[in-house]
């Protein structure tokens, strides 16, 4: 890993921001409501579909609140908008995140309700981060859970990420590589996630490159001679003529041919992969796999594999790429406790469960069997998912390695209940248990909230 | 503008490409093959439920072929996949964007198979610009096209992009903002949009602000002394009697109560914000008006609407921010001509029309009929579409400035038949022919392709 992704430019840092974090936090400055905030980053549903989400993107919130600083650019650029006094700009140029992180690991499944990450610190510094913590934090959380599901229904064979293209911009085709390759995936065609990340990169030729050539076979010829252990696209006009080009060139070539395997982008992948090995097999190219794409999406790979297609490997793009049947989760990141007393809102659909908290994930002979939703501080069985990460604005750990944060992942899907692995929804969901002494915070504090005070 | 956003970094602007652009350019390097290519940028097929799209995104892809660039750091890189030769990254060092590009303007409504961008270049830097072109003006088509139906639905009222928490990443968070600018969305609350586009920003409070303070009443009054004409949000704990503890607010000030409206987020804002409406006019604040919010997108506004509802304005978020009904469009960059010849592709799904093209829009007393898809340099009546923008890697107008495109795009949308500005599918859909010179051409090159030379 040579390098750490600029992904929003150092000077623009602090304004990648909801303008109203900075409103409510000249405001909480003008009444003194500097006491210590506790906001948990929770999503509030699965979607529809997913039995579980993958936690992801934390490396990349902790480096948000390292680098986040005002620069005269853009405390200018505030000034300018008539909104803000002198004094608060004077405040916001020294301001730095000085507060404390605790965290549920990258690669740990996380469901409903589960803080994935608690920000504690002064209330208007603890607002203002919202916004890119979110925004960081939510995008990882779905590249990563569609991925692992990517994962899941290839079974071991090969997946390579080939979402950049139509990735929602540069920064997400980067930290969708990234949670990708934590969530399982072998490789990214994305060269920048590959220098920025060591994530392996992988990739082959286009259509372009053959409709370049008068004839097909030339152009195989001529990209096995630069790439001997390539894969050649072979679908550009007939896949199964294709394929017998290759056969032609094998024989052309005799020992000096090593191609390794040929990709299959269209058509019906199933039917053509069962031929295309007939056709290889009976030229005695049983060792050239091969490898499909094409608006490739968990069920498709799912139904090859289930199949029996005789293929080593798949290209995923765009499905992947912007998680296509959940491209957002309800993730909320809310006050829950404010200066020493628990918060929460009651608004329909909304509410959640007030305090600083602790998931506890009950396991039994290395398999989880339900998540206890418990008060930070609070003792129960299982094993705690939540740890400090940041104390005083400053790391606990290095910067994690992204092999690891897979190892993590795999380890810890692993420990699912098998229900919770396949695409189809589990019956029954995951159970998540709110602890009898969380359940009477929330009760105690919904009804003095529903009283007068607020009416 | 104060600037332009740094989607990637300056040093690593090169690298954001697929790995197969540059092992298929070294290839073609090494064959010689270093014609004039032109490459198309069209969408295959619109999205189900959606009447056109909305061209945006341009000026990024021209912003990036000017910046293009390998330095040493990523040619390091390269070179450590052992994959390239020193010949080859030394023309690396060199290579610069020098071609041609062609293109419909930004803010100007497109359909399926149209050519959006033409790249006319050396065959081997035409490929490698691919996948950042495609990144950055896939983005941008997908998020105006989404953000013109909801303007559509909004029917004048004032909508605000909310979207920054759960839009992917930084760089789409920037974009989306600008998309949705451009195809009439009238604000954001995304500051560095602010900063670097210009566009107006907007926000007010949120539930966590409510929550902070003992007493929502308390908290209105803070607010409400701090920022005279905000709006104020009323359903943290229950929404009317969020709007009530307004009224209080407005009798405890007197004339120094200023304001300018309430924000609705959750609930049947319907029902809501017409009892919200009863209870505001009955006091005499008939001037404070009502914004909704929370989970909104074009059908959801266009349902408040229609049903007559009191709001003013709507915050759109997650729904506009990533395009939930189509994250995504089928759009393709691909090969056209080289050396003079027509090229094309026939896997199945995939064919397309050989050469570079123009595109006609015929229209009667200001209302497109039809367009018409001819060859480039072919006289069709009808107005032309694409027009010179790059010539030898050199932009031959100005950046544009963001109004200018929002006000073209309001104008051709204004110019589309009516039945295709609604939320549901037109019926007949907008008609897009065929010329007969390109009809011709196609059948001819698929004959020849077809034929002996690449079975």
């Amino acid at each position: 890993m040579s390098g750490q992704p600029t992904w929003v430019g150092e000077e623009n840092v602090a304004l990648l921001t909801d303008l109203y974090q900075l409103t409510m936090m000249q405001a909480y400055l003008e009444e003194g409501l500097e006491g210590e905030a506790a906001f948990s980053l929770f999503v509030r549903r699965l979607p529809p579909q997913r039995n579980f989400l993958l936690a992801c993107g934390l490396d990349d919130a902790l480096d948000y609140l390292e680098r986040l600083h005002f620069t005269d650019d853009a405390l200018a650029y505030l000034s300018s908008l008539h909104l803000f006094s002198d004094g608060f700009l004077r405040r916001l140029r020294d301001m730095r995140f000085g507060g404390d992180v605790h965290a549920v690991p990258e690669g740990t499944p996380i469901f409903a309700a589960e803080p994935i990450l608690e920000v504690v610190a002064p209330l208007p510094v603890a607002q203002l981060v919202e916004t890119a913590v979110m925004n960081q934090v939510h995008l990882q959380i779905v590249a990563a859970s569609k991925a692992a599901r990517v994962v899941a229904a290839a079974r071991g064979r090969t997946v390579v990420d080939f979402g950049l293209r139509r990735i929602h911009g540069a920064d997400a085709g980067l930290k969708v590589a990234r949670a990708a390759f934590v969530a399982g995936v072998d490789a990214t065609s994305n060269v920048l996630a590959g220098k920025l990340y060591g994530i392996p990169v992988a990739g082959t030729m286009a259509h372009s490159y053959v409709q370049a050539h008068d004839a097909q076979l030339d152009a195989f010829r001529a990209f096995a001679r630069v790439y001997p252990r390539t894969t050649l696209l072979v679908d550009t006009y007939d896949t199964l003529a294709g394929v017998r080009d290759v056969v032609r060139l094998a024989r052309e070539l005799g020992p000096a041919f090593q191609v390794r395997a040929l990709r299959l982008d269209s058509g019906d992948l199933l039917a053509l992969s069962r031929q295309a090995r007939r056709i290889l097999d009976e030229a005695g190219l049983q060792k050239v796999e091969l490898f499909a794409s094409g608006g490739l999406d968990e069920h498709a790979v799912d139904r090859l594999v289930r199949a029996g297609a005789p293929i080593a490997g798949f290209g995923v793009g765009t499905a992947m790429g912007v998680s296509d049947d959940a491209p957002t989760v309800d993730i909320a990141y809310k006050l829950v406790s404010y200066a020493g007393r628990g918060r929460m809102k009651l608004s329909p659909g909304k509410a959640l469960l007030p305090g600083r908290k602790q998931v506890f994930r009950v396991e039994h002979d290395g398999r989880a069997e339900r998540d206890v939703l418990a008060g930070h501080g609070e003792a129960q069985p299982g094993r705690p998912l939540l740890a400090q990460v940041m104390a005083g604005g400053r790391r606990l750990f290095p910067r994690p390695d992204l092999a690891t944060l897979r190892a993590r992942a795999r380890e810890e899907l692993g420990r699912l209940p098998g229900r919770l692995l396949g695409l189809a929804p589990a019956t029954p969901p995951y159970p998540v248990e709110v602890s009898a002494g969380l359940g009477a915070q929330r009760d105690e504090l919904a009804a003095s909230l529903a009283g007068p005070k607020v009416r």
